[in-house]
């Protein structure tokens, strides 16, 4: 035996139960300690539009409660936090609203998320920026996003100044029922917004459209999100998988 | 390079994605299919009272749907299934209904199983048929449950002798709002005539009573389950991460 071996059954033990084994089979690293950045009493605060919303309830507007949550990869990531994470006693929110652009999540910071005094702050914001100049005509352009994008995250960090950010990649799926080709180039634009951002501001990216780009190669885009926005329960969880992956891997 | 090495960077090549590990960790064993007891087609569907229920919509119950799937471990489960086997075009119902007993079950089963034709018939229930002798003078006893869930079970066997069964432990954890120690013995009747019956017809079992149990060593009931019968959101996932177990296992 190792020593290597050896430390590591050492630790296995000390965690707790150790995957039983065959001589034939190679067993997963427990070395890794789940969420290690999420600290004991975190608040975890999901903000965006109508995918992060998800048909959540907005009465009550709880923490940790599913129908407070929606029903979408939000609900998902913090289901799979509370079940994983018993002892740090999180307080999860979603205040995603149905329809916003930047502009409307920064008219609403101070209540729906500053107010909160979150430890982390999940955005994913950017679809209807450029959605709603197509079919609502909205005159913004990616440079009002980017102009609202940053003031918004400005503020976030001279109210919160540890608070740790998260910026989702806004995605669009095209030959779908809401989108096509003629997307990909102008859309483009805001997605390098976010992602010059997510630099700028030291966030964690979550890289969603390429989540989606992978899985329709295999299986058409109406299974993972019919209308090329909206994403069915399977791209929900593929959504929710991604953003833990980036969390754990923080 | 050993030739179980070589054999198995071969079947990961085929497989797809091998995770990126340094020499210092281990893997993953890659070789494992996830679900393959699922063949492509199955209709799935998921039966019992308010825990599987968990508030979903009544109007439309359509399959693989956020609404029709509601809030709880069911849900969890499709949407873990829908993304990991998305070439499998899986049909996922949930058909639980609030407050429902065993003969409850029995007077909708034509309707709400056997019309749906389904491959997988996961059934959860049996803590009402305690419970509502407590609090509703409901006048059946642990024989009347095991006498019309066989009857159940005969019946679905008889329509559709190739149904896969899961049945799934009923459960109530002790020292909460609704359930306390006086529950434990003659609760673990009803639990006993689950077994036997899954054990009679040969069905996936299910041991949640054993999950919550082992849950609540070190993290109090409140948190999995305040009022000892309906999980909280992590509850849920727990018993969707069980449930998953035990068709993996399959």
């Amino acid at each position: 035996m190792t020593n290597k071996r050896r430390n590591f059954l050492k630790k296995s033990a000390l965690i707790g139960a150790l995957p039983l084994v065959g001589f034939d089979q190679q067993v997963i690293n427990t070395e890794k300690i789940p969420f290690s950045k999420i600290n004991k009493g975190d608040t975890i605060l999901f903000q965006g539009d109508s995918i992060t919303d998800s048909f959540r309830e907005k009465e009550k507007e709880l923490p940790n409660s599913p129908d407070s949550l929606g029903k979408g990869y939000a609900f998902l990531a913090a289901s799979k936090m509370l079940n994983t994470l018993p002892k740090k006693d999180l307080t999860i929110y979603n205040r995603g609203i149905s329809g916003n652009k930047v502009h409307q999540l920064l008219d609403r910071w101070d209540k729906d998320a500053l107010d909160l005094k979150p430890d982390w702050i999940s955005i994913l914001i950017g679809v209807n920026d450029y959605w709603h100049v197509l079919r609502h005509g909205f005159k913004g352009t990616f440079e009002t996003y980017e102009n609202d994008y940053r003031k918004l995250l400005k503020r976030t960090k001279e109210a919160l100044p540890d608070v740790k950010l998260i910026i989702c990649q806004p995605f669009a799926i095209p030959r779908t029922t809401a989108v096509d080709e003629s997307w990909v180039k102008p859309f483009g634009k805001y997605q390098a917004v976010a992602h010059k951002l997510a630099i700028e501001f030291n966030a964690f990216w979550v890289p969603f459209q390429e989540v989606f780009d992978r899985a329709i190669l295999d299986v058409p885009a109406s299974y993972w999100i019919p209308d090329g926005v909206h994403p069915s329960i399977s791209g929900s969880q593929l959504m929710a998988d991604e953003w833990i992956k980036v969390i754990e891997s923080a």
